[in-house]
């Protein structure tokens, strides 16, 4: 049921020098940028693939913009990581200036951390999750722009799954989740995601969750809430939608 | 299927000397007072109501705190308006000083206003609904913290129904109307609601909501939008929730 194969996911942030471009135009500038600068064979890969090894955020962080691209496993990280550790300054279409790249912070996350956050009894039953990029569902072919417990941990659980070579969500896990876990405050906004030509109904904000029941299920959602701050959650990631953290976890 | 049977509604609005006591507290307390200054006959009656016959938000605008009451039928205009109207302080449980009126407005609506809307066909198919007061649902006897199309409307028709001696919903109507109209927007946030010694999970906020499908429908639910800027959506909408109000409306 649960499965825990990969080894290392990188985070790398890269802070970059501010720019006036938007972070949603940004986000999709860079995406091309780096698909770009992959060799060929593995673009195309990543290209056809359902849910891709890695995922992509923009956004501004006091003066700076940040791009933060997570790489959700081996290959991933061994192809694109040197691309962006050794990039000083990035040139993008339609963009007058070069982008410099200011600092960069390299972040890792192990199987043995996942492990041992699903192995270790968590007591804690509240999260808050901040969506500081604009978050997306879709669900029975329509855009969904109120969050949900199901449509958040189902997509959380399919991303896990994904990453170790399962497709399958376990739905009855995904129904005991569910009926255990609640939205207990929020504070969001819709938010129009531009890709392309189409507006995607998105929202951005904070919720915050309550689990009730076993420590195990604690435990597994801390597990993925951990692994969604590399992964992202909903449609879109690599194009810099879905991108949260954990706030002030309280016992 | 549509009644019109009442008269007038009013709409009274007292601008209160500036309190450090929350909206919230001040709403409930509020209510204690308009209660005690009702002949015993008529607020008992009120007590036993299913829905009552008024509604009651507290809200800060500008430098005031005001207090809005409306007034949905013949009877309430007739036993709470003279009181309202005399008005020059009020002395509330537990609060020091006097809190004074300094200013009082009225609004009504009319049966002929709701009439010519619903008769005229509108193109207005895009509305923004300004929660001022925070809103609650309760559904399958669980509170609802996020809005729905389902919830709001059906709230709407039954406070409107009621208004005039119905207390059944048309839930085809209901459903036809859920089909065509959707939230396309919105800011918002929980608020926990105190009444003695509950607090009931509910927002506060705005969304735009955008409606598809045939002009009556849409001069039917601008009907619902205007009546129930005066009787509020939701629960406990004598008690100081479920206050809105519609803002510009957009052809």
């Amino acid at each position: 049921m649960i499965f825990v194969v990969f080894c290392v996911m990188k985070k790398i942030k890269l802070y970059l020098s501010s720019s006036d471009v938007s972070t949603n135009i940004l986000a999709l500038k860079l995406h091309g940028f780096l698909m770009g600068e992959l060799d060929k064979s593995y673009s195309k890969y990543l290209h056809e693939n359902k849910t891709n090894p890695y995922a992509s955020f923009v956004y501004r962080e006091a003066e700076s913009v940040v791009w933060e691209v997570s790489l959700l496993n081996e290959e991933a990280e061994r192809k694109i990581s040197p691309i962006l550790i050794g990039l000083k300054s990035i040139r993008l279409e339609n963009i007058e200036n070069n982008i410099n790249i200011t600092k960069l912070e390299l972040q890792q996350l192990t199987q043995e951390d996942l492990l041992e956050i699903f192995n270790v009894d968590s007591t804690d039953h509240y999260f808050t999750i901040s969506f500081f990029t604009p978050v997306g569902f879709k669900s029975n072919g329509e855009y969904v722009i109120f969050p949900s417990i199901k449509l958040l941990f189902q997509s959380l659980m399919q991303k896990y799954n994904r990453m170790n070579g399962q497709d399958e969500v376990d739905l009855e896990l995904l129904e005991y989740l569910c009926k255990n876990v609640k939205i207990v405050k929020y504070n969001l906004k819709t938010y129009y995601y531009q890709v392309h030509n189409v507006r995607i109904p998105a929202f951005i904000g904070k919720i915050s969750i309550k689990i009730n029941g076993a420590t195990t299920l604690k435990s597994f959602i801390k597990m993925l809430l951990v692994f969604g701050e590399y992964s992202g959650v909903g449609i879109k990631t690599s194009l810099g939608m879905g991108g949260y953290k954990l706030e002030n976890r309280k016992k």
